[in-house]
């Protein structure tokens, strides 16, 4: 019975975090069919924080808030950065552009295609410097949206069941990866350079604000993205 | 000489940065009229970072910036905080708006009008709190854009040369402040807010992203910011 409840719950929107429910009323996993039982066993922190729909919501949203945001910006915001070997928005969205291009479609599909048995393809985080040299950040802005629309069009096709996003890969660094932390991290490597961008922009401003500048943590964080 | 070819530059929209120019190819400040003299000798740091314009078009942007990031994201975006004590999306909206209606345009306007003579009203941090019970996040976001419009437009009105710009005010803590330093305060305070609200939206998948959370700087973030 518990069984049946649970079987709409994906196409119906409903959250992972029931589960979580359904553990702390300590209900037993071997009351679930088999099909079930590896969403209360495996990595249940991280099943309770991923739900697709909400990652899509995150990933839907990034190239029209950056557009909304650098379209047509004097160049002190788009074209500075915080120093040497440091970012500024047409690195960062140029990277975002890498991404879409070479990581995280082509990564979902080695995972389903192939497993743990092949590892991805290591992601060149410095690639956009090469790529971009002479294009508008209108451009880039225009691509970005573009192949984030394409990819997540393809994804769509994809039709992911619950039992899909626990299918393994081999990141070549990291090791042992799931497809939901794949798609989750996609979606906060978007927020990861929001995060940046806004600190990059601040910090044109650092000696502007004068004592103020107590007060805005912006200013004081350190630059730890990994850009 | 020098001095009529600077007398056009700030309705031109040419920067205060080019006076470091001048500075920097050895001008003497006594060679200026008495009127430009001050834009060498004071605070220069803070000149050659602030640009009235440059200023605008991030006041400009933040409200839709935060209306196509934030519009009807599924909850787990907009409800959640970092733990007790820290802000959600509606609480970081709600505090924007405060900061409209209560600080910046009535400090410029104290500045303008009484100088250090009249400290600045203190601003309530945790007001929204307060004010913000029962209001839908898209009624927040229709009264941010609306209540920024109005403030810059009332800005506009005030017609704000660059001698304005040096004003001082007394900030109730800080104590001595210029108008252009409050001006791109404003900004900045912005700019933490996109900041902090990244950061708040990347923690509720803090546990989702499995071991790529080393690579995911947002994710290391410290809480910095003055929220």
């Amino acid at each position: 019975m518990l069984g049946d409840a649970l079987t709409g719950f994906w196409k119906a929107g409903a959250s992972i975090r029931r589960l979580e429910v359904r553990a702390r009323h300590k209900i037993s996993a071997a009351s679930l069919s088999p099909k079930w039982q590896p969403y209360i066993y495996v990595r249940m922190a991280s099943l309770t924080e991923f739900r697709l729909d909400e990652t899509f919501a995150v990933l839907n949203r990034t190239p029209t808030t950056l557009n909304v945001l650098l379209r047509g910006l004097p160049d002190i915001w788009v074209h500075r950065n915080e120093g040497e070997d440091t970012w500024n928005a047409f690195d960062i969205v140029g990277h975002l552009i890498f991404g879409e291009r070479t990581d995280w479609v082509p990564r979902v599909r080695i995972i389903l295609e192939s497993g743990e048995g092949r590892a991805f393809d290591p992601f060149d985080r410095f690639a956009q410097a090469k790529e971009n040299n002479g294009t508008s950040l209108e451009q880039l802005l225009d691509d970005f949206a573009r192949l984030r629309r394409e990819n997540l069009a393809a994804l769509k096709t994809l039709n992911l069941q619950p039992q899909d996003l626990q299918r393994r890969g081999k990141h070549p660094a990291l090791g042992v990866v799931t497809l939901s932390e794949l798609l989750a991290t996609w979606a906060v490597h978007d927020l990861t350079h929001v995060h940046q961008l806004s600190r990059v922009m601040a910090h044109q401003y650092r000696d502007a604000v004068g004592p103020w500048s107590t007060y805005l943590g912006v200013l004081r964080c350190a630059g730890h993205s990994a850009p």
